[in-house]
């Protein structure tokens, strides 16, 4: 547990670090990049903890988001032409992010009595609605609708701790499993360049 | 009542069918076409339940409405242009969904002791919230700001409920009389294209 | 008290005025005008209620706020001509209203044991997060991202508030500061033309 909450604050430095970069992107000022970083930091546990009615929302609860969010916003401000080149090192952290997101909403939601298929769509969600979060506010149609393998892979986490929970396998390892699986479906995908196939409406 | 639940579970069912359609011409994947269909559903019950402080939300309390709109989405993707072809059909379900979800939203308001003004708007937003949330995340101004008369009927119906239901009328008559009316409206709005004036301002 | 209260309903009456000019700007019909307008009156305050978890939302909890939107929307759509004229005296009142929702946003969340940083942060969304929806739903980059000091101003006032609170001054003195000051901001920054710079990706 004690790592998680660690892969959590990884998780939420990263997310700002992406929040941040998008920001400036679209030249943002620094008031705007700031705000894009911390919702893209926050969306999806606040989304998680809204839906739930844990309210004040987790974030609200403590400093520790608030801090580490400012430190990636000003980190990605100062360096950012160093931080634009590490992007195999941020794509790991991002994936890291993703996984621990997704169970943490994931066992939330199955500690207030959500039937699994739904706690399943709410871990895949805190994962990544800050990022859809992000793109609407720049402007843009959400990049998770048209991307490689992402959502998917914190759904089939989600689904790996189910099942292996419910085969009496201990937390730990139930964790373990599903932060893990997550990475590696998401490598995989983006290795491979797999991706789901396009909707088109034909015309012809 | 019960027929109520039946027209909730159409209206669902009809609303992801739009989100996935509209999520197709945005030459989005099977993913993002899956959530376009599911914000379109539950995006009205949503902010109804959580202005409210209802929580957790509705729609994650059972597993319905989670299978309705999966099974409408699967349907709509591999029947995609038989689905197009029934244009007329799913306008009618469409309409009796928004009358439904007014319904829904104004009689909760109502049971939570909000004001009827507030009320009625908490019946309209119900109805047409998915919608714009599904139109937001496809980058588009909502299609409800410059649209034939849609939200106007929903309010026009939620009028009539508190008016008949004040008068003392049976709870039956007003439901029945709420949902047609909405129904009524937006089929003679659409048969003699009528829209409210749009407003522009003069620069000349 | 009694005047900040006066001073919210000047607030939310502008905002509205502002989100139907907007939405006059972007050639909506008469409904989009008015739910920009509410949106944009009532979309801080609903931001921070279900942050904070009080529900239902203040302004559903009665009907003053409605009557003083729908009040604005009409006034502007009647006297549209007249009001594109008034823009210095929408300014000041813009200011007020900015001034004032920070000052209640940040009072409220600091009554609900929010630590200061996060209070803070909750005073300036509280004024601002009404005119990002504005723009999200009128598909625009919210102005507020790549504009002259405005949120800022709100984060400085809420500073403000809380150092003359800790130093022991007297709660009408520091909110008068706090209000003040934020519109000296404003006006300040407008008179010089002073704004954050800009974040650009160098990539020559």
């Amino acid at each position: 547990m004690d790592l998680l909450l660690w892969f959590e604050y990884i998780g939420t430095f990263v997310f700002a670090i992406s929040g941040t970069l998008t920001a400036a992107d679209k030249r943002l000022d620094f008031f705007g990049a700031t705000v894009a970083g911390f919702v893209t930091a926050i969306g999806g546990g606040t989304m998680r903890d809204l839906l739930l009615g844990d309210t004040p929302v987790a974030w609200m609860r403590t400093n520790n988001y608030f801090w580490v969010i400012i430190a990636a916003v000003v980190v990605t401000i100062i360096f950012r032409k160093h931080v634009m080149k590490l992007k195999r090192t941020l794509f790991l952290f991002d994936t890291i992010g993703i996984a621990t997101f997704t169970l943490l909403g994931l066992k939330k939601a199955l500690l207030f009595n959500i039937d699994p298929a739904m706690a399943v769509l709410m871990g895949m969600s805190s994962a990544v609605v800050g990022g859809v979060i992000r793109d609407i506010l720049c402007n843009e149609v959400p990049l998770i609708f048209h991307r490689e393998i992402y959502a998917t892979a914190c759904i089939a986490g989600a689904l790996i701790y189910l099942v292996l929970n419910r085969l009496g396998v201990s937390e730990l390892i139930c964790e373990t499993a599903t932060v893990l699986s997550i990475v590696a479906i998401r490598i995989v995908a983006i290795r491979f360049n797999i991706a789901l196939p396009r909707l088109i409406n034909q015309k012809e």
